[in-house]
């Protein structure tokens, strides 16, 4: 199999974005990608652009042709890719994918969501299109209320208090002070995170990731090219995806998250790595339940030790597995379709000694990017040159 | 590269699918593939849903993901592949490179859209957002339009009667007669069709392919696998896809469908085979103008010369190259999602002597599916094995 490099990465800034429509926003991030690669954009072949909503919310469709059209790369081929809130992770597979099969020598990704311009209302009409049908959807049941359906059976089971998951918040907003392009890039307290308003018992709002707009964006090239263009590719070696019950209330017991299990051990497993062999990881703390969540499913903890790691500083920037460097899902921002991508985008910045939290000697990435309420997850690891070299030369 | 077959293809009824939901008839499909393939559900470890409009049209998105659950093979990884009109053919491209990568071994494509339960004037909106934002959709112009302003090149051109493109329409309602899931199975006389209704000057009713409702699906298995479940499978030996300038304003001559001429191109070279070797083909005739150009532009028959060919009878089903013994998008019907994954449905069948138009010792197809307003294109290769060991036995 063909190995695929990253060689670029590019990000918008995230948040209201009122003078960008959504093309805009993926054309920004797209250059800057380009840029960052130093390759000519003629040599992009390929094209996949995460987006979950672009006909909802931005009246249009087949975005990825009129991207292809704008960049002035045509005529690489160009196809949309969504997968919900996962759509940016199910499109750096597509782009793996394209690239390890021989379709193409070089692909742009780019995911990128305009949500903003619409009012709360219909952006939660929006979300709960990924809904299931008959047992969720008909009842009025939202994304906010299964993350606090979760929460609840979470510091029941365990017998925690609340602010023990809401610490996810506490860090993610220190660790986006210091990214530029964050959302929020200020701190909160947990005091003011525990008494703010309550969105759906027991989550409050600061246990919430806001509605963003922005996009990311990723040039992949195959193995042999990456040196050509790039003093410090970063690889993607490992890549999972799997898929869980729709309805939230057909898992036997829904903290389980069975398809970040399995994604992730697939992911691993490809890589030839285990969970306590990563230097750095952003996952999707869409709600901060999730993040403690992930964290244990994923392998990186015990389940029901996830808080407690969190309380012991062994998420934060110096701690033994940094979680979430960028500010995570809450402080970065949650553009849907950008999610994935942005999340590849921290890592490669963390790999090559870019980041603004910098995590030392990170060599070793790691993404969950979570669709649907996680019926649909997507990870992958990532590895830079030294880690590369460092396991070749272990196994031979 | 691992060789990628198909070992099983199935089909809904199309046409006014009142009684069903756009998940429904994904479901339908999918089915009607796997009970084709032999294979246990199980064994399925991707899936790709093609679909143009979930979200605008029928309220759901993340849709690959609720299909997962539906067929009972979850944890399939699950995505939807959006390309406009052509997403049919990308979601079969997605799933080529899946296997070919080794990302997995088998994986259902499957392409669907619900329509005909809205308004006219909401159809018309719904492609309106594939359009071209500053030059085109702002002016109000439809695909009709622009079919239509092609037609009116086409002929003034080539000083020919509209009748000769017309013709496209009565030789592919013929065909759909012996299509039991064909939108439409009556013949129409040319008499008929020339005095229609006009829909835009000088295109009339039956110069335009129907809004219909259908999905179509097919099982793909990595080439070591095919003998195992399908003693006839049939193999994707070339896909090709380009992307054209998206306003049809900037291209110099509109006529001349470049991603057409490339895509076709790709897929040919990458099959090694040339356009005379095909046996039958399924070209996307959303406007009878339409299959003209793309049987030009694919390398059948030179520019201006495909009027000709038709009124020879080179395309029907006894002709020398037959395309559309389906009824093509006329008369089979255009659920947007679908059509790229019924083109090869119906060339599945064809290679496997099943057809209900068979043509005569087909052993390789070929399909197009055109994307936007002829700017992003995908085309395919197909063979039986016969017409593979042919190949080899020639190349050594």
């Amino acid at each position: 199999m063909e190995k695929v490099a990253i060689i670029g990465a590019g990000i918008t800034k995230f948040g209201k974005r009122d003078e960008s429509s959504l093309m805009d926003l993926l054309f920004e991030a797209s250059v800057d990608a380009i840029k960052d690669s130093k390759i000519e954009p003629e040599k992009i072949t390929s094209l996949f652009v995460a987006n979950m909503a672009s006909g909802v919310l931005n009246k249009c469709l087949a975005i990825a042709s009129a991207l292809a059209d704008q960049l002035s790369i045509i005529p690489a081929s160009a196809d949309r890719i969504e997968n919900g809130p996962a759509s940016g992770g199910s499109a750096i597979r597509a782009g793996y994918a394209a690239i390890a099969s021989g379709l193409t020598k070089c692909c742009l990704v780019v995911g990128g969501e305009k949500m903003t311009h619409k009012e709360g209302p219909e952006i939660t009409s929006t979300v709960a299109m990924i809904l299931e049908k008959f047992y969720e959807e008909r009842y009025g049941i939202s994304l906010p209320a299964f993350a606090a359906l979760l929460t609840r059976l979470y510091i029941e089971q365990y017998r925690l208090p609340m602010e023990d998951i809401t610490r996810v918040a506490v860090k993610n907003h220190k660790n986006g002070v210091k990214n530029p392009i964050a959302h929020f890039q200020k701190e909160i307290s947990l005091d003011k995170a525990m008494n703010s308003a309550v969105i759906s018992d027991p989550l409050r709002l600061f246990d919430c990731c806001p509605v963003s707009d922005g996009a990311a964006a990723l040039v992949m090239v195959s193995g042999d090219l990456a040196k050509k263009y790039c003093d410090n590719p970063v690889f993607i070696t490992g890549s999972g995806q799997a898929t869980d019950y729709h309805a939230v209330c057909q898992r036997t017991n829904p903290l389980h998250l069975k398809a970040v299990e399995l994604s992730a051990k697939q992911a691993f497993s490809m890589a030839k790595r285990i969970p306590h062999e990563i230097h750095v990881a952003e996952l999707h703390d869409a709600f901060t339940i999730l993040e403690i969540l992930e964290s244990e499913y994923c392998g990186f903890f015990e389940p029901g030790k996830g808080t407690n790691a969190l309380k012991e500083g062994l998420t934060e920037i110096n701690g033994k597995i940094p979680i979430n460097p960028s500010g995570g899902l809450k402080a970065r921002g949650h553009p849907w379709g950008a999610t994935g991508v942005a999340q590849a985008y921290e890592i490669v910045k963390q790999l090559q000694g870019k980041a603004n939290n910098q995590i030392k000697n990170a060599s070793i990435g790691f993404t969950i990017n979570f669709g649907g309420f996680g019926n649909n997850i997507v990870s992958h690891v990532f590895e830079n040159e030294l880690a590369l070299n460092e396991k070749n030369g272990r196994n031979t």
